[in-house]
């Protein structure tokens, strides 16, 4: 059923017709209900505001102007309302998509201009909408684990939701009692219904699903004073018939033992109390935008429930996480299941920083990202961040190197990012990040300047590209994306950390060694995972150093300490990208191309070339966005050394060709990888100078390596040494040590030492 | 021998103590001299008008302080001068290569800021290299045919004395007689005869090279007032012993029977009538600043010869050229031995658009680019642009479609770019472009918004990049680059045109079929090749079509006929980027991955998949840089789709490794592909809305092909269907044509109709 545009050219007949009725059925429904609206995101008074400030806040006025143009063209289009067909990226998708968007947005406009085209384009839509909802059946696509009925999954219907709710309440006065009893009965109360009570395995979760669905019935229950609906939104369904053991679509358990349920359930525990999101930014984007604007209602509506406050104000604090998670380009770390290219740009880091600023004690910083971001929400919290802008209060807003604790009382491991003036480190030790999680216990990437040098994959999906597997998540993103070999941590005899197994994984988490970077020279950190591998201590130490010794001063020093009971195959994996330049060693072409393996991801990996590793310091150097970079590692000649690229047995061609060089040592029980990362030159094609070509490095060396120390010495081409400690058992910071390594000695104070 | 700092410091003393005698000097040595120095780049009238003007001239005094504060943190480097050892990218090479560049603009300093520390620094370094020089034998590395002293080549040598000339004028009438006498007895003069008569395999060609050679003599003659050097520049050697079958180290030709040759010869034979450098923009480029400042020098010097009038102005058409040889963001397209990334934006491309602009007619759409560039030449040509800036003179450069033809008569084929808003078609119907070109009769590269969709794969090297073979060629370049599989034309029973051999490239081109843009609906570039393959007739027509018909509007349509008097096998490669998102045909992913053949560049081709064509049309739908692409061409069942990638038979990972799908048409005489590209859809990693992914094109159909006439249907989703019909064989403008297809009637006038 697609309406066409002779529908709305009838319905602005009507309106007309009758315009002075409605001015008085508006009065009428404002006096007899002791709420008012609207009451959402907007409010009368910051309605009455906005108005007055019209035409002098340049970026609210520059936005209002964007999305009038946007509104306007699609009230001109006409209403297309689909039959639901199709997966994500496909044309009934999108449409319904574009329909709650733009919807939203009418709806402010109408509050904002005073403009009545906006609330009957909003309500002949919605007539439609309740028109065909109660003749629907589920989806007709089947792959989730909760079909939606407008799309192929509840988690859409209720985005649907949350946005057609912030538009009835902007025209619930203008609209009559019946019309409003009409489509609550017919659209509204069946919707929440559909995506609560009737579909448990999705509401009574926690997880980002759940959060949407949560929101998106409580803020219906808002803009309806629907107190029943509004509990079940904040605490969940009190029963349903959820078995233990039953996973989702991408793997998740759906509800644990004695889990709390519901809205502030789905605060309490994915967020940690620095505001990580355990399932990652890509994630914490996507749920940051119900879980801020389900609180800027709730804010208005029920102030009582001081929801900013809650959990030591997390939700603020998750912002602040959040923008921290992200590159100097402003695109966040893609960490687990993350599309790459999401940014602080995107649509839900608008309404984050808006709300954030305006509930959040106005942290001027925030004022830097609004001005990039180059457009504000058009309701109260957007005129506050315009007029800061205004007003020239913008500061900087600065990312230092930062840990952020995961886990629901700070306790289940933790991401790290080192940073210097331009490289980003990003350490991830964290728990396994629910079902979006990947199997990369103390993987890490490397990032300069904004862009990836050392990467993690990302997921293995195209996210609405309707092409590949309906837009869906790809069934390379189980059997590559969340794989160790995906990432650039140990692999322990080609099997994946807690054997790929969800029901482990979820169970456990790395743990914090220690996170110094006081000494901007050196900064540490350092995590430990004793349960990836039963049998097998993993013990990861990456520095961020900042020494003139050295060509371009920055360099990361990265110490994989391994250590187990049996003797294994260690891998270790480094996904660069560019051009492959030099190596100082001997490398052999394979002439047919085959796959490193055949489960477990490496099925996915081509080898390209082999080689024996040298005898002392494996030196790759590679050229990659005319920046040059060298990787040196302490090897021993029975190291191998394999050249790979990713797209083996990979039918479709879902993966991306991506090089990477992984250092391989067999028959080992313990052993201590010691690599240096260092970008050290550059390289013009128009000028066609090269600088700084090659390694400052000379050689690297492990100078002991026993249970309790680690030791390396960095020669730089002019011989010059430094020599790097750690104490491996005691990170205590006072803790005094004394040592002699090749009749050297060596004293301080702290789990390390750097000289 | 590296001359350390304390050499500066007593040089400085030196000068401090006898600056009164040393004015005294430079006026008696001015009066006792017809000519005046400066006079190549600068004159004394320029530098009083440049003096009378800094200060109020934005660009120019930007420029000039960007230049001393380059300069002088040189100075006080010091003065470094290695003996020559490495090749281009190592350590001697680059310093050997500043050491010119930071002379000749530490002469305009001392003319334009009157700061004798400048000329104190030439002399000094001067008097090193006059010292060094008459002591060294040939350049240890031993790879090019004309080796140098200085460099490994006696190219880089000349680089040095163009550079070097310049700054010796500027200091000429500074330095005592004696100083004088000194460096061209030691200097100047043996660097001359060196590269000149004691190197005729290198002076005496047509070719870039000698274009160096020949303009380092005249530019150093001109400051001598050497007549002798300044005839063998402009005539060559008048006598030489090269023999006719010797080749470079590129494969060229030395020198062909009755050659012309010196810089007048090098102005006649590579450039068209429409500037047109035969071996392309990369080369063009690097030849246009010699060329230009040579011209510039002698303009000053010798106004009589009217250089800028020569050939009909050639010179002032070639910058247009070149300019028009690059893509949206100024890159120039990368056909023949070409670096991608080369822009106008280089040293050289200033150098060309302020000579351009000053003794071109002050064209004002060079303004813009120079804008764009940001700096100018320091001397009355850059004053003169910077000027207009100021002035406010700047009109937009714009581009049009545009042929240049090739050959010395302009009858050597010619290479046409076809423009419309974003698109840009490059089609490459040539000559062979000397040493330096490959074979790829009728090959073309498309580019969107200034980033290639459908690559040329441009030179297998790393300039000045002494990790990979010294930044010297590969031997990848000869093996791959130059073949005719590594570019998107038709290859015939996997062997290049003309064989791949440069005896027989050299001797032929390919002729323009027609080309027509006067309606920007369809625009139609067509060539023919008949010497590629004897016996086999080449014939490709490109087209860019505009119309509302199709989404988007834009596409390429691409007729390829081929007809043989044997039956063959052809290929037709697409090197496209990106990922693929999804083909309308089954192909099978290959478990073991190997080459496609074992020689003329199909030994560098993995096979990754493998396909039998659909019966009708092949749908080939992918993902780059964010816009979705697909290639829908006319295919028959018997046709076989190769998907493949660069990079095998590459020991050294001297290729990148780029995709790319070719059909296959087995034992063939006659065929013609008929093929669609288009650009129809946007995806934003932001927003994760995909816009358009599918092709708006359901069908293409060879409605006819017989020797006078193709005719191809295009068949929109909609099913609304346009017709293109050819003429092989009369491409008069005036000629009637009537044809029945299909029961259809079609009239019309000229050689091609669409509608």
């Amino acid at each position: 059923m697609v309406l066409k545009k002779y529908v709305f050219i009838i319905s602005v007949f009507i309106l007309s017709a009758c315009k002075n009725d409605k001015a008085e059925t508006i009065a009428e429904n404002t006096s007899d209900k002791n709420s008012s609206h609207p009451s959402l995101i907007l409010t009368k008074e910051g309605v009455k505001d906005i108005r007055a400030k019209l035409g002098t806040i340049p970026l609210f006025d520059k936005t209002l102007e964007a999305v009038k143009q946007e509104v306007d063209a699609e009230i001109n289009a006409g209403i297309e309302i689909p039959i639901p067909k199709d997966f994500s990226g496909g044309y009934t998708h999108e449409q319904h998509k574009k329909n709650f968007l733009i919807l939203q947005k009418a709806g402010v406009l109408f509050q904002i201009l005073d403009d009545e085209k906006y609330a009957v384009y909003i309500r002949d839509m919605f007539m439609e909408y309740a028109k065909l909802y109660p003749t629907l059946p589920l989806h007709p696509q089947e792959r989730s684990y909760a079909r939606g009925k407008l799309f192929w999954q509840c988690l859409n219907d209720s985005n649907w939701l949350v946005y057609a709710s912030q538009a009835y309440d902007c025209i619930y006065d203008w609209l009559s009692k019946e019309e409003r009893e009409h489509l609550e009965k017919d659209l509204f109360i069946p919707f929440a219904n559909f995506i609560s009570k009737e579909n448990p395995q999705f509401f009574n979760r926690v997880h980002n699903h759940s959060t949407w669905g949560n929101v998106a019935v409580g803020m219906i229950a808002l803009v309806m004073d629907n107190d029943d609906l509004l509990n079940k939104a904040l605490y969940g369904l009190k029963t349903d018939s959820i078995a233990a053991d039953v996973k989702d679509d991408d793997g998740g358990f759906i509800k644990s033992k004695n889990q709390k349920v519901g809205f502030l359930a789905n605060l309490d525990e994915p967020f940690s109390p620095d505001g990580y999101y355990t399932e990652g930014p890509y994630y914490q984007r996507y749920a940051m935008y119900p879980f801020l604007i389900f609180a800027q209602a709730l804010e208005n509506k029920k102030p009582e429930l001081k929801i900013f406050e809650y959990k030591d104000g997390v939700l603020i604090k998750a912002v602040d996480a959040l923008l921290n998670l992200s590159d100097k380009d402003g695109d966040f770390f893609p960490i687990n299941d993350a599309q790459k290219g999401m940014s602080y740009y995107s649509r839900e880091l608008v309404t984050a920083v808006d709300i954030a600023y305006h509930y959040g004690g106005k942290n001027s910083e925030l004022l830097s990202i609004a001005k990039k971001q180059d457009k504000v929400n058009l309701d109260d919290t957007g005129l506050s961040i315009a007029l800061g802008i205004k007003n020239n209060e913008v500061k900087p807003f600065t990312k230092e190197s930062i840990t952020l604790k995961d886990g629901p009382n700070g306790k289940q491991g933790a991401i790290s990012i080192i940073r210097n003036s331009n490289l980003e480190l990003v350490y991830k030790y964290t728990s396994q990040g629910l079902s979006h999680g990947h199997y990369d216990k103390l993987s890490f990437s490397l990032y300069n300047d904004g862009k990836e040098v050392l990467q993690d994959y990302g997921l293995a999906r195209f996210v609405n590209i309707e092409q590949k597997g309906g837009g869906n998540y790809l069934k390379e993103n189980t059997t590559w994306a969340k794989q160790t070999i995906a990432h650039n941590t140990i692999i322990q005899n080609e099997t994946s950390h807690f054997n790929g197994k969800y029901e482990i994984g979820s169970k456990n988490h790395s743990n914090e060694y220690l996170f110094n970077v006081e000494n901007k020279k050196v900064q540490v950190v350092s995590a430990k995972e004793e349960n990836a591998y039963p049998g097998t201590i993993l013990h990861r130490t990456m520095l961020l150093v900042n020494d003139t010794t050295f060509i371009n001063h920055s360099f990361v020093l990265d110490l994989y300490n391994v250590s187990s009971n049996a003797l294994n195959k260690y891998d270790l994996p480094f996904y660069y990208s560019g051009q492959l330049m030099q190596a100082n060693f001997k490398y052999q072409q394979q002439s047919e191309i085959k796959t490193l393996g055949s489960s477990n991801g490496y099925q996915h990996l081509f080898v390209k070339a082999l080689a024996d590793a040298p005898k002392n310091n494996l030196q790759f150097n590679w050229l990659d966005n005319n920046v040059f970079y060298t990787i040196t590692s302490a090897t021993l000649p029975t190291d191998k050394i394999i050249f790979v690229e990713t797209g083996a047995n990979d039918p479709e061609f879902n993966l991306r060709r991506d090089p990477g060089f992984i250092i391989r040592k067999n028959n080992t029980k313990n052993a201590l990888f010691v690599t240096a990362i260092e970008p050290h030159g550059t390289y013009s094609p128009v000028s066609e100078f090269s600088v700084n070509s090659y390694s400052s490095i000379a050689e690297i060396k492990t100078i002991l390596s026993t249970k309790d120390y680690s030791a390396v010495s960095i020669t730089n081409i002019n011989k010059e040494t430094k020599t790097f400690i750690l104490c491996n058992t005691n990170s205590n910071k006072e803790a005094k040590h004394t040592l002699k390594i090749n009749n050297k000695d060596y004293n301080w104070v702290g789990p390390f030492m750097y000289n």
